[in-house]
């Protein structure tokens, strides 16, 4: 009852329009590629989100995934087929290193791919999304033995690979971790302990799970600093590299969860599992947070996929149901009633939804090529500057985009009126899958810390006053066009309240730190909202030259003309919000920090 | 796994510092009551919802209702045993005439009963709840015989009550109706025709359930004007006044929702079923409207309702998991880590809460003594300014109550972190249930349109001025005492806005009214901010008052303190979002409606 088409000429205009990819032949991952490979490449994707992904995705929510008696978990019907088209599409091995099997191609294109799986089919997706972490840490982490043992597993998506983190007492706080390894005489260790929420933990869709697991070395420091990162296969890999022995892991529950019913969500327990280490012993959080950036990006993705096809959705309802009479006169004066759309309350939600939906996609897209430039890239100052937007907006990416992204489901959901509230028409369904994204890979409060607390100051604040430049240097190349101004004007506003935001911590945060924490949620969305002005100014730039050649732009006309109205509507009726949060932020920790704990 | 303590020391602040209820003792309501009964019945009423209806919320969810082969519908388990606790409790006969066995307490009380009752289990609450909207249309429009034979049972609670408006084609326009209704010799109808979403519409709970049902007459005009409100008995009501033979209404199957599991949600088939007409024939619409007031008003304080008990088990969560330190040195030096109650972020969404629900209880409580007040008062003058905020705040109650009361919901949610998306916490089944509160009763894009197209320009605004006099009286009764200024200073500003915004409308409106829709719900919010920050200056007061003559108040001055905190949050972290509605309100309708449809 739902359906789903991808983006892909707003992906085209992206890619080539506004980001401008051409220009990245520099790059290894774009130089063995060529912007129309671009297209084709997603289009095949596209395909497959569509006709095979998405017809799985409420299905597979009604039926979830089932623990058996012996410990294995079956998906829902169609998920191990599904999961076959995926590896023979060769997509696990899109961005990853040729040397292990990959196809070397951009980040920015993985991330596109990433997002229209997951708007396809959000707990499908978990099962590669989680593998490409796995894979990350293995690559920059493990030894030459190790990536040659699982990496061309992961690569094919022939094994999958998981995150395991959380305890039961601990989720944020890694440093009171109770799991436990003892090394062996071989040099491996024994594994004991229980981990909790273990996304695509157990399933049937691979022969092989390769689980990564923090665990505290036997008289290990306490804390955050005596912990260490473990690779513990489900099956232990042979000499000839195929699975033997089973390990001593095991799925001792399945958590029911309020969505993203498809993916197996698995209390993980391990009884003296055999784990070897990567990296060095108690360095296993830097090994960790390599997983976590990555995955935060594409959790990100998540809130912004489920308010597209939300989006999609809520649109397509709201040309055909009938209700109602335009305030302006009839608008199917032979109908019984004018489609809803006709109405501003409805045309609101819908034009919040596309503002954020495209706003966002750009956002993304250009954190994405800063991960190009920073692998890629011959200089060392244009990456590090890469590296510097890369580090400050992925809490921005992963926040913003979830928060937001939640929002604009549930706004497509009212969009449906009481049939949104009802199963059969799926609309419920992309609120509950959208929830998870907001508290997973750290919750958004622990991403707005992370932008504050280590982001803003790291080098003086290089990042954020770098960023501001680069706003500036837009604003000024369009100081003499007039078209422009009313796109550049409240993007100077957003960016000039953020600036103040900045200015205040600087001032405040040093005395109390905790005026910087009760700030930060506001700024995170500051920095989102100023973020996705910059991009709708860039939009509307590359939508105003297009229809000033008309001839020769790619698209027709009233694609950029849609372009131009939503990016007004953005400036008008989204970007305000940006008041409030300078306001709240300004006020400072006092008045949410005075009530004494008993008095909650 | 969750908890519920009725906030019974919040209700009587309000009853007794806030609102003065003693002041009206002139109202008949509230004459054959004293100030310590209400807070006595409250009591009583608390403990009914603690210990026999808040146990069964989450088995509720669970079990949800069923169908069976005979059409006929049971309810999750204990909700029987429940519902006749309830009923034997007198409390369906709260705010009843006592003419037909009710005991004639105020409107006020009963809206504190509903808030309770909802907190503890909405899907529980909903049955007498919707009876009660019944109740209001019969005892305003049926004949006297009518009366005498249905008002008694669906006051004692013996038989509930359903209202029966949206068709599968049909839900805000009712013009669209296609049941029809065919008169008989006897002066009785025969109806005929599907009704869907009917809440409450079959179940096991009493002997009979009375359906009030629009359909159109044959032969009757087209549109809104053409439909009629009919009494249909699930049982037809004998000469004895007993329940006797089955009537042709059926429910077809039960609808899979979201939430509110532990509620029949039903499609009822009507077969040339009995209907009995009230009122005129063609004149439902008036009727139904009757129901629709007071329905709206309970589903805004669902909203509400489930925000205060999600925050309840947020608060105690958030004393309780131990994670991380406070920034400025360990709480709780001793344990592993500080209780998250300490990190700023978590307050923020804590007192976010907090300052909603008490505000908004308030409110509520404010706008049901404007019903008192229109009942019972002798001046036609003072009865006509109740008449007015009554009318133009109702929809305010409805739509800003369930929007902000949702996105508390899952700000508590998003306290527990991971825990707070497992079924097994409870938190994810109040944002499930919440959710619909913002749809029913007319989706919430519905009440701004009510709002700003009805209520507003009624009688030349007298409403919104005589609003905006309230606020203006009360700030100026407070001009020379400084330590109120930190509460008038943003309230003045907050009226300001909504000012600017209604001059606006008003300049704007009549030119082109999507102007005024496409600000609808920016105005909507406006409104509900500035009439919560006119409720928490008026609780500062009482609280500075009771302070400063602490050996005569009731309460604790660590109550009186928390809420001075709790106002001066809301006004330094919540209010300022009225900057930002004024801006896209006076936007205007041209970048919300630009688009073409084809185009979404």
């Amino acid at each position: 009852m739902t359906r789903y088409t991808a983006p892909l000429t707003e992906f085209r205009f992206l890619f080539h329009e506004v980001l401008g990819l051409e220009r990245y032949g520099n790059l290894k991952s774009f130089a063995e590629t060529t912007p129309e490979l671009f297209d084709a490449v997603l289009g095949e994707a596209a395909k497959l989100c569509e006709e095979v992904l998405h017809p799985l995705n409420i299905p597979g929510d009604r039926q979830g995934c089932t623990l058996h008696e012996d410990g294995s978990v079956t998906t829902p019907e169609g998920f191990k087929d599904a999961y076959r088209a995926y590896v023979e599409g060769g997509w696990p091995a899109l961005a990853c290193d040729p040397e292990f099997g990959g196809q070397g191609m951009p980040v920015t294109l993985s991330l596109a791919l990433n997002e229209i799986v997951s708007s396809a089919n959000m707990a499908f997706g978990m099962y590669p999304g989680l593998t490409h972490g796995a894979y990350e840490a293995l690559h920059q982490h493990g030894t030459d033995a190790q990536k040659q043992t699982y990496l061309p597993k992961l690569t094919s998506g022939e094994w999958t690979g998981t995150m395991n983190l959380t305890e039961p007492h601990c989720g944020t706080d890694l440093g009171l971790m109770r799991s436990k390894a003892v090394e062996q005489a071989d040099g491996s260790y024994k594994i004991s302990g229980q981990k909790i929420f273990i996304s695509a933990g157990e399933h049937d869709l691979t022969e092989n799970i390769i689980h990564l697991v923090l665990a505290r070395i036997e008289g290990a420091p306490e804390g955050i600093k005596g912990i260490s990162l473990f690779i513990v296969p489900k099956f232990l890999v042979g000499e000839d590299g195929t699975p033997g022995a089973r390990n001593a892991v095991s799925c001792g529950a399945l958590e029911e969860k309020m969505g993203i019913h498809g993916n197996a969500t698995c209390v993980l327990n391990y009884d003296d599992a055999t784990g070897y280490l990567i990296g060095e012993p108690h360095k296993g959080m830097r090994a960790m947070f390599t997983m976590m950036n990555e995955a935060r990006l594409g959790v990100g993705l998540q809130g912004l996929a489920q308010s597209q096809i939300a989006y999609e959705n809520a649109a397509d309802y709201a040309r055909e149901r009938q209700q109602g009479r335009a305030l302006s006169g009839p608008a199917a004066p032979d109908a019984p009633a004018d489609p809803i759309i006709v109405h501003p309350d409805v045309r609101r939600m819908l034009m919040d939804q596309r503002a954020f939906n495209e706003g966002a996609r750009a956002f993304y897209l250009w954190v994405g090529l800063q991960a190009d430039i920073l692998r890629g890239d011959d200089d060392a100052g244009t990456r590090q500057k890469a590296d510097d937007f890369l580090a400050l907006l992925t809490p921005v990416v992963k926040a913003y985009l979830t928060d937001r992204g939640f929002r604009h489901c549930v706004e497509a959901q009212q969009v449906y009126g009481g049939h949104g509230y009802i199963a059969e028409h799926g609309m419920e369904q992309f609120v509950r899958d959208a929830r998870i994204a907001m508290i997973y890979e750290g919750a958004n409060g622990i991403q707005a810390l992370d932008l504050v607390g280590r982001k803003l100051p790291a080098d003086g604040g290089r990042a954020i006053f770098a960023f501001f430049g680069e706003i500036d240097t837009l604003i000024a190349s369009h100081a003499d066009k007039d078209a422009m101004q009313e796109f550049c004007t409240p993007l100077k506003q957003a960016r000039d309240r953020l600036e103040q935001a900045t200015m205040w911590f600087l001032e405040n945060g040093a005395k109390n730190p905790d005026h910087l924490a009760a700030g930060s949620t506001d700024y995170l969305h500051l920095v989102g909202l100023t973020a996705l002005a910059w991009m709708w100014t860039q939009m509307a730039d590359a939508a105003q030259q297009a229809l000033a050649n008309a001839e020769a732009a790619s698209e027709a006309p009233a694609f950029y003309e849609a372009k131009l109205v939503t990016a007004r509507y953005f400036m008008q009726r989204v970007l305000p919000d940006s008041a409030g949060h300078l306001a709240k932020l300004t006020s400072g920790a006092d008045s949410m920090m005075a009530l004494p704990t008993e008095a909650f």
